[in-house]
């Protein structure tokens, strides 16, 4: 078995938006199924992990594309373990197309929790070790995303049936399909994402009455804020750029 | 080439709810994918179709299931033209688990629109019946459904971004996922639905503030209503049934 694992999809036509491209929660959902197959394969994956009483949740994802694929488009998705830490093991990716060659990379921080008490837990350093792969991802970990909740109004949303994942918890690709909802339409005809970064803070649950806030920090860069009752349940980070005419 | 199509997933953890069981949208989605890719190798695929300036649509769509697959299970999804008519052409799904057997049934109906007016177009009913199936499908076609709107008041939702498809319409299983969250989560946990039928009317678009309504016609039986401006832009119907313990 490889330490790293290579998957291929193409994007097909329920992938893209009216631009015909590659969403970024399309794309993030690509990655989580991908760390979810690596991981199986090679004996740390749901199953093995539950029968220890312990699950997997991502606690930071952090993505980069210079390009947006497009439909039909084959992708190759590269992933490998970067390291892991007593609490923390940290996942890198690259994305592939067929068309435009390394388009983007990503970097995941997952912990384990306890299934019943839902508390970090000690990872098997060694055992997670032996994939260790030594390989270039060349972007920014993700960090500290500033508070934007005092310093905006947020727009309300409540978690219902169809946000929720495997365990009734916000799901994960709906947090990034929120925050992005917040961007007018306007912007997604006319500019690009480049960096799309979120830090998971607790788990939203269903009827949870939510407050969204976005900011902008700095020219095309926004940073935003997924509240309950006042306390972040994730912040997240949106780079814009203009896109470059291929 | 084989008239019908058949076409294997598995389901993976994040097709499933907080009961891990395939969700009805997800079972809506894969039929809409086997059409697409059964139509594009047959010749009337999506691309086909924009050569001629048309493009398809999904009229009706009616589901029945007697079981609802769970994590890991394998399934076949048979999909076959019944026949078509001038402007509509009618396409079946028979649903098989590697453990359950067949477990399910789905009808749909489309038509074609012009991509400048947008209005039905008529079909080559010849090239179509060329690949018709004489093979039970044993569910009640698509039907009329009655109208609520008038008789219940409508719970608000606003089209966002990430509810668009690629022609930057509300997508077709959004549809179903905004409908189907009106049932309280309690219901989810007890009982099963056993069939869900819609009828797409028009487009969503953007921006759209809708109104969803929803009415017990009989024990067990929800009519539904989604409006833009009182005006319906899909009715739905869905039977829920006490679960058979295996």
């Amino acid at each position: 078995m490889d330490k790293a694992g290579e998957f291929c999809f193409k994007v097909d036509s329920d992938m893209v938006d009216f631009r015909r491209r590659m969403t970024i929660p399309v794309i993030g959902a690509q990655l989580l199924h991908v760390a979810t197959v690596h991981a199986a394969e090679r004996g740390f994956g749901y199953d093995d992990m539950q029968r220890r009483n312990v699950a997997w949740v991502l606690s930071r994802l952090a993505i980069e594309v210079s390009a947006h694929p497009g439909l039909s488009e084959d992708i190759k998705v590269c992933t490998w373990i970067e390291g892991a830490s007593r609490l923390f093991t940290e996942r890198c990716f690259e994305l592939t197309s067929s068309t435009k060659g390394s388009f983007g990379y990503a970097r995941s921080i997952w912990a384990a929790i306890d299934m019943e008490t839902r508390r970090p837990t000690p990872l098997d350093v060694e055992a997670l070790n032996t994939y260790r792969v030594d390989r270039p991802c060349p972007i920014e970990k993700p960090g500290k995303i500033a508070p934007v909740e005092n310093t905006v109004p947020g727009e309300p949303y409540r978690i219902r049936y169809s946000d929720l994942d495997i365990n009734g918890h916000l799901n994960s690709i709906r947090y990034m399909e929120r925050l992005l909802d917040m961007f007018d339409i306007g912007m997604y005809a006319i500019r690009d994402i480049s960096r799309f970064e979120i830090a998971y803070m607790s788990e939203g649950k269903y009827g949870m009455n939510l407050s969204i806030h976005c900011r902008e920090a700095s020219p095309g860069v926004y940073n935003m804020a997924m509240c309950n009752e006042g306390k972040a349940i994730c912040r997240a980070a949106v780079a814009w750029t203009d896109p470059v005419r291929h």
